[in-house]
């Protein structure tokens, strides 16, 4: 599915109009050679979108960035790794102190800047060192495949590959470019999880349907995508547009509008395909599809209770075909269905195998299934008997790096 | 707390009239050493309770209880480790064969024999070796510490160790026992996990105010605790009463149920307890006790996304003072409470430290922190200013040897 998606290069500055950076500031103290601040900055004001964590416990810069967002013409992101900024004395003054270190540097209101913190919660944030950075940053600035590869750096914290993908498209005549950078290596789970999604679009859009655009995808790609079942303080997806494209700015649920959708899912759904893959200490992609389901929603809850699974997670770990996993992690997710008629199959490049039909255990060939599973990315595809509705989630494994990252993460 | 309860010695052969055995059938198949098949019987009828997993999908075992349940004056409880007869073919046949080997090596009717087993799912029960087996675990039956410690060794999959309390109390004018076993090294979670609990008394109550005792009970204990998330399909937790100790029959909510309820607790709370303590390569026992809050509902809802936080485990095992973690954890819980009004304390019996103010991280030794965190036992305490309830769950750290030992379990 991946192949099929025509992908260019320039992420964030795919689009006309953006600019990005990334630089070491020294938010990261431990690590000088990490970068840990990113901008995007576009040349014109921007039409903005924006998701949040509906985790109770939000951080400072998602306030921050929320007041923001209601002012429009939003100019430019700002963006640390290294602290959240969350649950940390002064954050909210912090947050602001960003966007006006970002919007000096610049030449716009601090209200034109959204922002955002990705790291340990609860230690105040060095704002100093940001704000000596960031006229730096923004002499760094250029629309490059280097920039955006900076910016795309600068954001991430246990990441061990940056995600950065953009695809053009002619929508209203004129071509279109959609891009964008995330991080999120762990506690993604649906409903979002440490993860921050920078998406950048010359498209003409208006901002109402452009929210409207961003929550469509959102839901059917970051939505879909677990690793540990933890949602963060801080996650924040937002999409800036410039409207440079020249096209007719999209006002209606009209065909532009449409094309408009297909493509920004295009990006996010590879964006939350790699967070996935990368799932702190990963090794193996999981996707579960379920079909067969009363509706997309029940596929939907049986799905995300099958990647969340930490016993089914341990079991592709271990690449052991174990799908009583399954049927169980099926059984406790809250659906109703028929048990007896469940059927179970797993699929990788090396080929595909039903080990459970009607829901009873087949003989099935133990070293075909071990090849199965050892390969990177693995399919679980399970079949209902309750309708014709389908849906897909993604997930990891669970390793022995995962425990060994999280054990001492401060320090 | 632990310590409070004064316990006595003989499991499920504390109480009157109750005999057991364990012994190796052959239902594991690679560890001849190992027991695999227990028998708890006792020598008058008994009024039964029982209480089961919610999963959707239940093994068989649960089926066959279940009808015995209905028809009353049960004998006995048969149960095998190493198979879970769940989603595998002729799974009632099979758990019916059980109940009628044990009936007829005891002499009593097969439907007054309940059945449990665990182990993997999927795979055919050798049913045959299990009734070969019941004439010698019959022989074997006996009233003594011993015959208790096989049962309680023959119910055992990955646990470390075995599970068995006892205690008694005088409730209307007798001496009454109430002992019980357990299993559920991994899978435990509230709503009950590859559990399995089977308590025994002499006290004479009937089968109706036996049930809400049980449901009473688990409710605040095994339904507290959580090693993964995950809930199986074969959870069961049984009593069995056979009013031996000859105090009036307890037939009304009386201060003799409340004595009865509160003493089936003691058992209970230490096997939940254990239960946590040993799930599966655990290091620590976490009790997660949440205080202030708005009802002990919203309290238990805070408190055991806590302990089933992935996040959290893993730093509890770097023994890390990560408070962000546990903010996070609370937040995604679903309660609604004021973030700026958390505390959140870390304890042991090296220790107490607070680590979290009004939301806010303050400045902590650090070096205190890790001592604390490096003991068996560790309590994560936190304060809300929701209102005046609270309530404690128990859960365990998550470690490579979670990961190794469920990575393949079925070989």
């Amino acid at each position: 599915m991946c192949e099929m998606i025509d992908t260019i290069s320039g992420g964030v500055c795919a689009a006309q109009g953006f600019r990005a950076a990334g630089l070491h500031v020294g938010v990261k103290t431990h690590a000088a050679w990490k970068k840990d601040l990113a901008l995007i900055v576009s040349d014109a004001p921007c039409a903005a979108a924006a998701m949040f964590t509906k985790n109770v416990v939000q951080a400072a810069p998602i306030h921050v960035t929320k007041a923001h967002l209601k002012t429009g013409g939003i100019r430019a992101i700002i963006a640390n790794s290294g602290n959240a900024n969350a649950c940390a004395p002064r954050g909210e003054e912090n947050a602001k102190r960003m966007c006006a270190a970002a919007a000096a540097a610049i030449g716009c209101a601090p209200e034109e800047v959204l922002v955002a913190s990705t790291g340990v919660i609860g230690q105040t944030l060095k704002v100093e060192v940001i704000e000596s950075g960031a006229p730096e940053l923004v002499r760094l600035l250029e629309r490059s495949d280097e920039a955006s590869d900076a910016a795309a750096h600068a954001i991430m914290t246990t990441d061990t590959v940056k995600k950065e993908f953009a695809v053009e498209a002619v929508i209203g005549g004129r071509v279109v470019h959609i891009g964008g950078i995330a991080k999120g290596s762990g506690m993604i789970h649906p409903n979002m999880g440490t993860m921050l999604c920078f998406l950048t679009t010359d498209c003409a859009i208006s901002q109402e349907l452009l929210q409207e655009a961003l929550k469509e995808v959102v839901q059917t790609t970051f939505n879909r995508i677990s690793v540990d079942g933890d949602t963060s303080t801080n996650d924040t997806c937002c999409i800036l547009a410039n409207g440079m494209a020249g096209n007719p700015v999209i006002t209606t649920r009209s065909d532009s509008y449409i094309d408009f959708v297909l493509k920004l899912h295009e990006v996010c759904y590879l964006l939350a395909r790699s967070m996935a893959k990368d799932g702190e200490g990963a090794r193996h992609l999981i996707t579960c599809t379920v079909r067969g389901a009363a509706s997309e929603g029940q596929a939907e809850v049986i799905a995300k209770s099958v990647i969340s699974s930490t016993l089914t997670k341990a079991a592709i770990f271990g690449c052991d075909a174990n799908w009583g996993r399954v049927l169980c992690a099926m059984g406790y997710s809250g659906e109703r269905f028929d048990p007896e008629r469940v059927d179970v199959s797993f699929a990788s490049s090396a080929g595909e195998i039903l080990v459970c039909k009607n829901g009873r255990g087949l003989d099935f060939d133990e070293d075909l299934a071990k090849k199965i599973l050892t390969e990177d990315e693995v399919d679980i595809d399970i079949t209902i008997a309750e309708g014709d509705e389908s849906c897909t989630c993604w997930g990891c494994d669970i390793t022995y790096d995962y425990i060994k990252i999280n054990g001492d993460y401060r320090t």
